[in-house]
Order: structure tokens, then sequence, then C-alpha cells
């Protein structure tokens, strides 16, 4: 199997996948646990893929059981040595590998801080799990490609199946996550041509904004991130109204913008935005289930709606990840293995 | 007065302002009633620029007060409707305007959410300040260019200042304020040849990757952001240790990096960043206090040390904006009016 072969076959797994984590005794009995006493804030902590994930959970705590969650500064507590206060808090670090060493020493010192402490990773047998209270393993089965795939997917679901749990939404959440699961399949299987088509026409672009807001925006920065590491765009991911607010000036014909569109309450932001990008002549790309009433898009990657509106980043991913392995080819970059990069970044 | 004129005076104002910014009474008395009682989450708001200094303020609370500060979601509060208790919540609304529409939103739904808000605004008498429980002016005069600048500076230390009172190192902070904007004198008499020729290497650059940890992030992202609305260059700001999970892979030697190096516990992180973008071949400028010790780089935009570690940023940010100005005259665009863009942004 090639690695752009192997990749393709990591994408096509996240139906299953969806489904394994659908099934994990874990985020239910966890989130039962968080329901039973009053929890002051959630910090997570992961980097690259990982750190998108933990953009999915800010919203999904938020939205699924009005908790406060945040992505935490990793390098206060492990390089300034910071302790600010962490009783009642629910800390969770996030890595494919459990071995992302400024994670687990995070992790470690939330411990130390008085947290609560989650691992979420596709290894529970590894350091960053046996630093914690609790692991939601991801089930994934092995990722080889470098680029993070099912992984991600796994990970965003997992965190939704928690946040609802904890919530007291567990069953509606898990009866959309379902859905969800069918669609994904429905999604890749119909994708091929709009992906093919939006892909050539990128093969000239070496830069690309990406824009969503909501639970889209980590979306949107996986998107991001997708693209650079497999097909070495530069690329900014960034919230509709923060385009605005500066990014805009530098758009034009040349500069593509990539919008993650999901049918919310956020759909009019978007829409605002969209019609300021059209103004700068940039072309636009719309990914996502409202993608197609996005005004003013050159290209559409429509997926099916989500069993339930919060689940909706699992299907807007799927043609980023897939638009990224076929432009990595027409541009003549293997998709497998993305260079100066390692599967385990062991990076301070 | 020309649009370049007219950024480069607001550049130099800085000093003065943040003399201004030392004198005023509003953070010292403001942080000494925080003292008073437990503060359970700071939230912080704002859009652009202010994003930015809000992304410095999650670093200056918890360095100098041992308080967690986070950039709040703003789009759950204003978009969904999310009302997360916020009770004992202090936030913070940053809009140089005090017109941002969903800045000044979010600060209304805090309040009613019941947290202890704060303004911090050029504009005393706007719509922000008039929803705030308490006002911190930023007193830069009329800023006319649309990059902000001594606005942002202004922000950064206001929320030092802040910051320290709340913390009861107030004096300490201040005392190295003043030596700082001392210190701001002097970079921005002595940058003028190295920012010329970084200006110079730059002009073919369509794409730039802007690393920093810490504080420094804070420089990062503002540093990207003026060199994305003045110069049109397409930059994505991210943490050194985000670098090496992903964005690694599109780094060659014709997309430079610039890194923010200051004189901390993270300069290693950064060290070992270096290493690694060496080795792609991409040309690095370092700038900040630091950018003479880190190894490999092309370019030097190295600034004196501030009055207090934490301080770092107000000297760091000094030759992303000279170099803004003097790279847009050599590519022709004019650095005081980028289009696309206004100064009161009121999108939503």
């Amino acid at each position: 199997m090639t690695g752009s072969e192997r990749l393709l076959s990591e994408i096509r797994e996240q139906p299953q996948v969806l489904e394994r984590v659908r099934h994990a005794p874990g985020p239910a009995e966890l989130g039962a646990r968080l329901r039973e006493r009053p929890l002051r804030l959630i910090r997570l902590a992961g980097h690259g893929t990982s750190d998108n994930a933990a953009t999915y959970g800010v919203y999904a705590f938020a939205i699924l059981a009005g908790l406060t969650a945040v992505r935490d500064s990793v390098s206060l507590r492990t390089y300034a040595g910071i302790q600010s206060p962490a009783a009642g808090d629910l800390a969770i670090g996030l890595s494919q590998s459990g071995q992302t060493p400024d994670i687990v020493a995070w992790l470690g010192q939330m411990r130390d801080a008085g947290a609560t402490c989650v691992a979420i990773t596709n290894e529970p047998e590894s350091a960053l799990a046996a630093s914690a209270d609790a692991v939601l393993a991801l089930d994934a089965g092995a990722e080889l490609s470098v680029a993070a795939t099912k992984t991600y997917t796994a990970e965003v679901a997992l965190l939704a199946r928690l946040a609802a749990h904890a919530g007291g939404r567990g069953a509606e959440l898990d009866a959309g996550l379902a859905l969800t699961a069918e669609r994904a399949v429905t999604a890749l299987g119909e994708l091929g041509p709009a992906v093919a088509e939006t892909a050539e026409s990128l093969v000239g672009a070496d830069r690309l904004d990406v824009i969503g807001r909501g639970p889209e925006l980590a979306t949107a920065r996986e998107t991001a991130l997708k693209l650079t590491e497999v097909c070495r765009l530069g690329t900014t991911a960034m919230t509709s109204t923060d385009l605005a607010h500066g990014p805009l000036a530098a758009l034009d014909p040349g500069f593509p913008v990539w919008a993650c569109a999901a049918d919310d309450e956020l759909f009019s932001a978007l829409e605002d935005a969209a019609a300021r990008i059209a103004a700068t002549g940039a072309p636009l790309i719309a990914a996502g289930p409202a993608a197609g009433r996005l005004g003013g898009a050159q290209h559409v990657l429509e997926v099916p709606a989500p069993g339930v509106p919060v689940l909706s980043p699992l299907l807007t991913v799927l043609p980023a990840q897939l638009l990224a392995r076929e432009l990595a080819e027409r541009k003549g970059l293997d998709p497998g293995a993305p260079r100066n990069l390692r599967k385990v970044t062991l990076a301070p």
C-alpha cells in the first residue's frame, strides 16, 4: 500500500471508528460522575490536531453542558512554573500517541494542582494515560499516516459524548452520533467529484485562509493544518469575524478562502464574511452541511446534515481530509509522508 | 502628512503613551479592589489587535497574579445564546473604538451573567464603556492609521498593570514599565538599519510563519497581523512547539519564519524550534531582547531588555511595526490605508 492509499484508507475508516466511539462506556460513565459535583473549569491541552480537537471541546462543553472549557496554556506550567489553583477543575490532556512530552508534563502538574485528570489517547498504556485519573481510549486502530484523520474525529466524538453525558444529554447525542456516522459513509461516497474539481483549482495556490465560527472553528483549524502539512500551503485559520479585522487586506484573486459552513445560529456571520470575501475577488470554497447555501462560493463541498447540529464538524472535516490527499498528489507530493515531520512529535 | 508618515508617527508615540499608561490611576485602583475578593476566572474578549492583547492578558494574569485568564468565546454568548454561569468572574472587553458590535454585546451579556465588567478602550464615552462597571482608558490619543500600533501597546501595558496590582506586584511592575518606556525610545532610534535590511529580504515573500511562546505568543500574533494587513503577506502565528506539529512540513527556502525571542524560561523551546527551522532551509528572522542569541537567524532585530521580563512584548513588537511600514513601501503599497479594511470594524 502506498502512503497515499494508506491515508485514504484511514480517512475511510472514520465511520467505523465513530461507531466504536459511540459504544465506548467511558464517556457515559465519566460524564455521569461529572454531573454529581460542581465543576469550576475544564482545561484542555494538546498540540497540532489534538489542539484542534480541544478547540471543539471548548464549544461542546458550553453548548451541551453549560460548562466553561478553555484551551489551557501549557507553557505557563511546564516552563514558567506558574501554579494557578486548579482544585475543582477537570484537566483533559489529548495526544494520539500519549507521548507528547509537555502534554504529559502538563497533566501531571494539573494533578498536583488538584485537578481531576483525564487522558484522551489512542494508546491506553502510554505515559499520558499513566498520569491520568481516567482514560478515554480513542480505539481508532493504528494510525500510520503522519497526518492525523481518524484520531481527530475520534477525539471530537469522545469530547462531544463526554460533554453531553456531563450535561444530561447523552442519549440525544449518542443517537445523533449514530446518524452522523451513517452520513459520514454517504459523504465519503459522494464527495469525490467536487473534491477533485476543487483540488484542481488549488494546484497553483500557495496560501489559503480558512474561516469558521462556533464549533466549526475547530474544523477551520484542522482544515488549515491538513493543507499545510500535507500540501505545503501557507494557511491561517480564524473566525469569520477575525477576517474583517485585518486579514481581509491580503485577499485577492490569487488568495483563496475556505469557509466551514454549518446550519447553525452562526451562519449569518459566515454569510457576511462571504460577501466581504467576494468583494476582494478571492475565490471562495465552501465546505459543510450549509455549503450549498453560502452565497458566492465557486466551489461547494457539501456534506449531509449531522444527526445533531453540534456534531457538524465530524462531517465538515471530511472534504478537507480528502482534498489534502488529492491536492498533494496533483502537486507531486507524497500525502502519506510530509517532509520534516514524524508521526510522534517529541518537540519541547 | 502621508499615510506612511502618520503610521510612523503613531509608532514613535508609543514611549509617551506607555508613560501615560504608567501614571493612569485606574489599573492600580481596580487591581487593589480585585485583591479583596476571590476571582474565579478572568474572561477577555476582543478582535484583531485587541484579541492579540487579550492573548498577552492570559499570560500576564497567570504570571503576575496566579490567576486563570482566558480568551472567551464571543460567539457562544452572542449567537448561540449559551449562558454559562459567570458569577465571580471578571470580564474584560477590549476595543480601540469601543464600538465593535459583538464585543459590546458580549460585555453586556457577561454583566447579565453576574460578572464584574471592565472596558479597555481608547474611547471612554463609547458603547463598550457604557456597559462596563469600570473603564480603563488607553489615553493613546487619536489613532488614525488602520493598522493599530500605539493602542496595542497601550492595551498590553494596561493589562500588565492591572494584573500586577491584582497580584500585589504593582510597584515592581510600574518601575519596570518606566524603564521599558525609556528602552522603547532606544529601540525605535536604533532599529532602522536592521529593519531596512530585513524588509529588503522579504520583498519577494508572500507568506511567513511567526512563532513565540509564553507572553511573546501575543507578539507573534500581532506581528503576523501587522504583516498581513499592511503588507498582504499570508501569515500564521503559533507557538514554537506547534510548529513541529505540522507547519514545519511547509517550510522551505522561500517560506521565512519570524521568531519572537525573549529572555525567559521559554527560550530553550525557541532554540529547539530554530534548529528545526534551519534544517528546512527556511530563512529565520529573530526579533526581541534575545534575538541575538538565537542560533541560525539570518536577520536579527534585537531590542533592549525590558524593565521586567513580562514586559518584553512591549519591545519585541516594535521592529514588527516598523518593518510592516517599510516593507509595504518597498512593495508599493500604502502602509496607512490597507485595502478592504476600515479603522472601525462593524462586522458581525
